[in-house]
């Protein structure tokens, strides 16, 4: 089913490159655009068949009916505001950011046409080289429609990510960004501390249990060094609470209070048992 | 190959079970007695063919060459004083508790031919309905020798622990509490600590990433109680170090100190990537 005629990607690492591939293999547009920095990530990725034709210059964006922004996340406001001089009149634009409060309220206010979406696929991996056309299949992508969206805009973009394979939740920038800090935000920080913490001379007696809750360790450090940055009051609030648990279980070991320990290990482990596994 | 005659193993959950179903399949012993203070675990463990009889007392272990202690850590340190009048010259006595200090110490002054053992191929399944002949092919065991312990026995020891199929790394006791309580205690209490602090009403945001990093909080409650609290100068130590990375992450978001978060994060994904993939 058809959606779009042309459609121009900004970022084709990824997340990028894996709507590129799912929107080629479903048909959903006639024509795909990819924009990257670098000729390399062009070259790959027309290689990978993520993209129809590609440019160094965001202003290859003209003729498109639908921009995504798939950049990290501290360069999709800069490009938003750069190409809403550049974008034909009606054409909608969308980002895929892990932080959606300040990049939707900036870009709503420049870009007529702006939806902010959060496919929640990310990966330790990255680059177009890791691409997939079932990365999203799966999995949910968080929509952050306000006041201002249009209800067209938000049913061709909502279409758009069900054809992508993944489930729909609405929620508001603020909403998504207090809660998004919870579920990944939070694991993350606790992932690259515990790896900071742990030291060299005792990891070759590491098992699963040390692998796995480190494994978004291996993330890309700059990504998420500017996802933190850019949703401090919600990232810290998350940590302090964390910090108030962890605080909890030490008091109880000080004082060897076996009960305690058991009431709280026992709450936190039902709580996991309530997570669905791994799609 | 035989190593020996009767080996009785007194607790038959998954780490029992397992060195019974993996003893039993290399033909290490003539006879497996299992012991347990349930009957049903007995029943289940012979069904599994685990164990070829069992017991509900521990004097059925009398005949045994091989004594293995499978039981939570809390309890090991009871029934290995307890067998110390049941058991028949020579017999070896081991234990696979997942700390070690407190336990050698204890059962080397109590039994003459004791070797503190732990293999790292703990789950958070449990129970001898998930044990499995090769639970231990691939992961480490960990044995603790002291100057009391027989060079005769550690041999026999190291050999049974090889058989099972894990790679044996020699650590003195109080080393092995101080490594382990790094890469496995600290994880439990943190696995355990976030599930605590993520609200519930933000758990169906939930992706691979929250999930692999708390994986560990359905780990046995009341085991892991008894573990940290075993392990407390360890543990806390551990701790103390982990909290200081979180406030060095804390400091940077708070401070907006990009350089500072980057150098952080960069230096624990470098060496989360020198760790090998599961095996």
């Amino acid at each position: 089913m058809k959606l779009f005629n042309k459609v121009a990607i900004i970022g084709v690492g990824l997340i990028g490159g894996s709507i590129g591939l799912g929107i080629k293999k479903r048909k959903l547009a006639s024509q795909v655009i990819g924009i990257s920095r670098h000729r390399k990530t062009i070259n790959l990725a027309k290689t990978r068949g993520a993209i129809d034709y590609g440019s160094l210059s965001v202003s290859a964006i003209r003729q498109a009916d639908l921009v995504i922004l798939a950049t990290p996340v501290n360069s999709i406001i800069k490009i938003g505001l750069k190409i809403s001089s550049l974008i034909k009149p009606g054409a909608l634009v969308i980002d895929t950011g892990s932080t959606k409060d300040l990049i939707v309220k900036r870009l709503e206010a420049a870009l007529p046409n702006f939806v902010g979406t959060h496919p929640l696929s990310g990966s330790e991996r990255q680059g177009v080289i890791n691409a997939s056309d079932n990365l999203f299949c799966g999995s949910i992508c968080v929509l952050t429609p306000t006041a201002k969206t249009s209800q067209t805009s938000l049913r061709k973009i909502k279409s758009l990510w069900i054809q992508l394979g993944t489930r729909i939740i609405y929620l508001s920038p603020a909403r998504h960004d207090k809660l998004i800090s919870y579920v990944s935000h939070l694991p993350h920080i606790i992932a690259f501390s515990l790896m900071q913490s742990v030291p060299r001379h005792s990891l070759y007696l590491a098992s699963s249990g040390l692998k796995d809750t480190t494994r978004i360790a291996l993330s890309p450090v700059e990504l998420w060094r500017d996802i933190l940055l850019t949703n401090p009051e919600n990232t810290l609030a998350a940590l302090e609470k964390f910090l108030n648990s962890l605080h909890q279980i030490k008091s109880a070991i000080i004082q060897n209070d076996a009960k305690a320990l058991k009431r709280i290990l026992r709450l936190a482990s039902l709580k996991r048992q309530s997570l669905k596994p791994h799609r």
